[in-house]
């Protein structure tokens, strides 16, 4: 058994400040007061313990006292992402089997129609009845479930454990020290691992996070630049602003600041050079949702000399190739540690995350001499753009649907802003126009997975058993 | 499943320092490959993996590649405290069934005649043969035994886990921090939980430890005050040394000195005021043997606002008081966490640790409005003694076996360089003298629970069911 975060670190240290957000601050007591009203008002509106509900809302302090009040109440948070499209939010509100989706008000018209759903402001304006709140939470509890696609094309819900989230961000520490004036600012999405581990670092560790509803260059360099926050995490195209900025304004990183932790593939050594230059220290991590959060990390001290490397993995985990004997072999990426999620929901949840405790990642790599890991491929051909992974199966499905497409290959293709964006090809059963198909996509699709192109072609590349060579795919332009 | 620290600990930072002693530096993977070679050797020479086995020796790095070895060989090892008397030593020895103890070759005068010794030199003088190390360790196994005593006297071999020193070492920097720079002096016995637990923080956090055969307060001195050393933990009587030479040499700690933990019975308010001018920050902890180090820390910013305090408790620990439903209410101390030990072994193997999950400390205390933990009073008239924990039942059987005695009460007296000493009260049936009493005590005792002084009385106080009133003893001076 281990304490409930919010109510310890509120017993631990009070007085210290826990959050802040356009000019405002709470302390962790006042983030356990308002989180625990908040659990007796969603347990007065229906909201039971130990059950299941989706969350869906805007980076904002009010989004942070409803997740913090799921915790209470033990609930199985499944964190929708704001940027999908009606379609794909209906299949995991469905496949999870949520009681009810608690919604940011504003966030409604994201939603599908047939779903029980309780608003922000009702809740904050229910009166709400004192319960119990629980001191402890078991280790095995799932405190988070986020979606993330494989090869099938069908998003999985895949579960974060209370000791997954705890090893994370433990192991973290070992890595990368811990002051009681750090402050961690935290402008990646909250329904991500990358941005919700931070709030739970921030529980376990007792330090401030500044958020950002969003990712702002400007105000982040200069929260970077006078010391007002000590770590970030972000990934590479928003590290290319805040260097611009930085560069623009002749500025350096304060010497208060500590380190960014770059996820969502590696950073270009263009860039690295670049942050040198500017005094600011950068740590590259691999990570992925199923191991709630990093699973590697690079330090600044290796950025260069290790250039392209993920790092060593953290304290608790282990990482092997499969098949691998020696340094340099390549082969599929296999995790292993308290970390790892033990499995998924819905319909997904008789598949196992694990083979004989070792996950099994798809992404291909290989160990150095001294076992620094290179990661040479990501999963399924996946596609890394802006930090967000899409997974081409997700895409063709949508677009095998459209009535007039036969068959759909979609690839990512490099691009200077995102890092890659998705292009699809497709062959034709009954004549259609570029533009119709982009519009069914933008119906069905997540803006940032739309294809940024669409090529018309008479088949596509398949091997000896007819599937799909995504990766001959580019030969066709 | 965890990774085994020492290996782990020498991929992630092969070259940091692990270990100084007397101007020689190892790094970690120097630590990694002399313990695995001794792993080899003591696996030739017959310790068998996850047997059980005893080790005896002075703090040096060759006491120290031992136990890493026997953790290497996942062995219970059982610590054996180098000031016991012989028949203390064999009590040990017995009551745990080790297949071996594995001494250093200084201490074999220390030991009983009859049982397998394999001295460190014929360790290290092995051929040794290379077999396979285990890369992961089980949370629930037993990395070591410590003995300590209770109420019956008896001392009883407590487990500690890799869980439990894993909990209390992540637990730590939840509430100290760390950093790379860091660095613990240690000048505390490796057998006890105060000097092991500096190891495995080192080999969890990555920091280097600058060891001492003894204490030595210049030498200590000189490490603070040129800030070579950033942590230390410390006993009251120790403190008092250091504070002594460094305002006798106008002194004071470097900056870089972070914190000493000083444990063992609260610091006396005028030594806490003399730390401060001499810029010597303290945390006050309260813990044991049972929970494997520290269980609640005072801040060193607390240290004048909450005199007489132990502090809060560590992160994933709770503290309560039994039968107290309000602050200021008195009762014994119950202790609840990942780092509380499973049980004991020996004799003592059936007997729970815990009921209900929780220690029973037999410690009394309360809690005030803020939660901070008030000591009242030690277990079962529990003496402390230049931080050596001594029971009286423990020295009562001892005299109760001499054969010109026919009942004996032993209690602590205050004393200005120890805390406290043990002194005995004792009524005769045939006649002795005080010299053959005490004569008797030191083959029989550690030095340090040898009675600083023998009263003869008539009869002991004694409660309606016959039960010694230690406390009473004092009024019979």
């Amino acid at each position: 058994m281990y304490p409930n975060w919010i109510l310890q670190r509120a017993y631990l240290t009070p007085k210290r400040s826990a959050l802040t957000f356009e000019g405002k601050t709470w302390n962790f007591e006042q983030m356990k007061d308002i989180s625990v009203q908040r659990a007796y008002q969603l347990s007065s509106l229906g909201i039971e313990e130990n059950s299941r509900i989706a969350i869906i809302g805007r980076s904002r302090p009010n989004l942070i006292f409803i997740i913090y009040a799921c915790m209470h109440l033990k609930c199985e948070m499944v964190l929708l992402n704001r940027k999908l499209a009606i379609d794909e939010l209906a299949y995991q509100i469905k496949d999870s089997e949520v009681t009810y989706v608690i919604a940011d008000d504003e966030d409604l018209p994201l939603l599908p129609n047939d779903i029980n759903v309780l608003k922000f402001s009702e809740v904050e304006n229910c009166k709400g009845t004192p319960i119990q709140i629980d001191m402890e939470w078991s280790i095995d509890q799932t405190t988070s479930i986020m979606y993330t696609s494989g090869t099938t094309g069908f998003p999985k819900g895949v579960r974060q454990t209370v000791g997954n989230h705890q090893a994370s961000a433990l192991a973290s520490i070992l890595n990368i020290g811990l002051s009681e004036e750090d402050v961690w600012l935290c402008a990646v999405p909250l329904f991500h691992i990358s941005g919700l581990s931070i709030l739970i670092r921030s529980l376990l560790y007792g330090n401030a996070v500044k958020l950002y509803e969003k990712f702002d260059a400007n105000g982040a360099v200069d929260d970077i630049a006078t010391g007002r926050v000590t770590h970030m995490s972000l990934v590479a195209v928003m590290l290319e602003r805040i260097l611009n900025r930085l560069e623009e304004n002749v500025l350096k990183a304060s010497p208060k600041f500590k380190i960014i932790l770059a996820g969502g593939g590696p950073v270009p050594k263009d860039y690295l050079l670049r942050a040198q230059k500017v005094h600011l220290p950068i740590a590259q991590t691999y990570g992925m949702t199923e191991t709630s959060s990093q699973t590697a990390t690079l330090s600044n001290q290796d950025a260069i000399r290790k250039l392209g490397s993920a790092g060593k993995s953290l304290f608790f985990n282990q990482i092997k190739i499969a098949d691998a004997d020696k340094p340099f072999v390549e082969g599929e990426i296999l995790i292993r540690g308290p970390h790892v999620t033990p499995g998924y929901i819905g319909q997904f949840s008789e598949k196992s995350a694990t083979i004989d405790g070792w996950l099994h990642t798809g992404d291909i790599g290989y160990l150095d001499e001294e076992g620094y890991l290179y990661v040479v491929d990501r999963r399924s051909d996946l596609i890394i753009s802006g930090g967000e992974n899409i997974y081409p199966a997700e895409i063709e499905n949508v677009l095998m649907a459209h009535n007039a497409i036969r068959e759909a290959g979609v690839c990512g293709m490099a691009d200077e802003t995102w890092g890659e964006v998705p292009i699809a090809f497709v062959a034709l059963k009954n004549e259609t126009t570029k533009e119709s198909i982009l519009q069914y996509c933008q119906e069905h699709l997540a803006k940032y997975k739309v294809p940024k192109n669409i090529y018309f072609v008479e088949s596509l590349p398949r091997n000896g058993s007819n599937k799909l060579m995504r990766r001959k795919l580019k030969e066709l332009l």
